[in-house]
C-alpha cells in the first residue's frame, strides 16, 4: 500500500518533468530522462546522503511510473496541457507524500530529527529542483507567488516531532501528507506567499538575470 | 589496456568541456574544471550511487586526460574549432566506451540488471549533462536533432543482457562500444532522431524559455 | 575554535547565496535554501565523495549560519547591497577557510594527496558553483576577470604537501587560509587573472550563449 502511494507520487512528479520536456521541444528520450529525474531525483539524493543504495536503482519497479508519464504526455499532451489545474493538484499530492515518506526513511536510518526533517524536505522538493536546473530555467521552487517548500518543511518537521514522542504509523503519515497537500492547494487558491528575501526589495529594484 | 581506453574516453569528453569553456570566454581554470567535470563527472556519479570511492579521486592518473585537454585547447583552439567533425567522432567514441564500462562496473558491484543498464547510461551521458548544466545552457542530450542517449541505453542494455547469459570479456565490451559508436555516428550522418516528447507538438507550439 | 571558524565560513558563503536570492526577487524560503546550498553544499559534496554522513546533516548547528544570513539579508538588504566590498572580503575568507579545512578532512579520511587537494578545492568552490547552477546563471567561478579557483587550488595543494612531510596543526592551516585569502583579495585589487581557455581567443570571437 505504501509502495502504491510512493509510485503514484513518482508518477505525478514525472508527469511534470515530461510535460516540461514537451513544452521545450525535447524528444521522447529527453521526456524519459527529465521525467525520471523529477520523479526519482529527490529520493536518490536522500539515499545518497543516507549512504544507502538509492531505492530507484535497487528496485526496478520505480522506473515504471516515469515510463507511464512519457506515454501519457506523448499521446495526451494536448488534453494534459489544458488541465493545468489537475497537474498542480497531482504535484501537490506528490509533495505531501514525498516529504513525509522522506522524513520517515531518514528517521528509520537513525538520522537526528533536524537532519530527518531536512531530508524529508529534500525528498519533497529535490526532484523538481533538479528538473528545473537540468532544463535550464529558474527553479519554480523559488517563485515568490505561492508556497511550495514551506508546507513540505512543516510536514517533515511534524513527522519528526511526532516520531520523537513515539507517534508513528501509516495513518499519521497519511494525515500529515494530507495537511501538506491542503496547505499547498490553499496557497495556490488564495495566493498565499512568503515574504521576499529582502524586506525593502520591490520589483523595480530587483535585478534581472545578467544579459547573456 | 582497459585503462588506456578509459583514459582516452575521459580525454575526448574533457576536450568537449574545454572547447565549450573556450567558446564561452572562460579562463584556463574554467577550462580545467569544465573539462574535468565532463570527462569524470559521469563516472563519479556512478561510483557515488554504487557507494564506492569515485575512481577519479582514487587514482590520480585520471586527472591527466583533462590536463591534456586543457593544453590542446589552449594551443590549438583555432584548428580544433574547425575540426567539429573529429570532435563529434571522439565524443561518440567516449560515449560507446563509457556506457559499456559503466554497465560492467555496476554489474561487478552486484547491481541488478536494470540498475546496471541505468548506471551504464549515467556513466555515458552524465558528464556531458553536468557540463551543460554548469555552463548554463540547454543540455545537448535533449537536442531532438539526433540520437545520443538511445545508443548508450542500447549498449548498456546489451552488456547487461550478455552478462545475464554468461557472455563477458573485453572483446564483447569492445564490440558493444563499437556498435554504440556506429549508431551515434550514423544518427549524426543521416539525422536519425527520436520522436518528440509529445505527438501533437510542433515547433510553433513549443514554448521558449521564459523571459528572464 | 575550529568550529567557530567553520561556522563563520558557512555564514559568509550563505550571505552571498541569500543576497543573490534577494537580487533575483526570490522569497525568504528561496533565500534560506539558496543560502544553505551555498554555505553547506561544498562540504556536503566532499563528504558524499568521502562516503561519510555530511557534516551539515550530522550536526544541526551548521544550519544556524544560513538562518542568520537570511535574517541579515531580510533586514539589512539595502545597506548590505551597498557594501559589495565587505561581501567579497567575507567570501574570500570563506574560500580560504574551506579549501584548507576541506583538504584536512580528506587527508584525515585517508585519501591520497591528489584527491585530498581536489576535495579541498571542491569544498572551497563547490558551494558557490551550486549557488550559480541552481540560480540559473553563469558560474562566477569561471569569470575570467579575477582569480578564484587558483588560490583555493594552491591552498589545498600546500596543505597536502605539508601533511606529506609531517607539518600539521591549526596554526599551519590558519596560515595557509590567510595566504589564500590574501591572494584572492590581491587578485580583486589588481585584476590579476588567468589566461583565457584558448590562446588565440579574443572577445569578438567568443560565442555568446545561444539565444533561448
Amino acid at each position: 500500500m505504501a509502495l502504491v502511494f510512493d509510485l503514484l507520487g513518482v508518477f505525478f512528479f514525472a508527469l511534470s518533468g515530461s510535460l516540461l520536456a514537451a513544452r521545450r521541444g525535447f524528444d521522447i528520450v529527453g521526456s524519459l530522462l527529465l521525467g525520471s529525474l523529477t520523479g526519482l531525483g529527490g529520493g536518490v539524493v536522500r539515499d545518497i546522503v543516507l549512504g544507502v543504495t538509492p531505492t530507484a536503482f535497487d528496485d526496478p519497479v520505480y522506473l515504471l511510473p516515469p515510463l507511464a508519464a512519457v506515454v501519457v504526455v506523448y499521446f495526451l499532451h494536448g488534453p494534459v496541457r489544458r488541465f493545468r489545474r489537475p497537474i498542480l493538484v497531482f504535484d501537490a499530492a506528490g509533495l505531501g507524500l514525498f516529504c513525509t515518506t522522506g522524513a520517515v526513511t531518514a528517521l528509520e536510518h537513525g538520522m537526528n530529527p533536524v537532519a530527518a526533517a531536512l531530508l524529508g524536505l529534500t525528498t519533497g522538493v529535490g526532484g523538481g529542483l533538479l528538473r528545473d536546473v537540468v532544463a535550464n530555467r529558474d527553479p519554480q521552487l523559488f517563485d515568490p507567488g505561492d508556497l511550495y517548500a514551506l508546507p513540505a518543511m512543516l510536514g517533515a518537521a511534524l513527522i519528526t516531532a511526532f516520531w520523537a514522542v513515539g507517534w508513528r504509523g501509516v495513518w499519521l503519515e497519511a494525515a500529515v501528507a494530507a495537511l501538506v497537500f491542503a496547505l499547498r492547494i490553499l496557497s495556490l487558491r488564495f495566493h498565499w506567499h512568503a515574504p521576499h528575501a529582502a524586506r525593502t526589495s520591490h520589483p523595480a529594484r530587483t535585478e534581472p538575470a545578467p544579459p547573456r
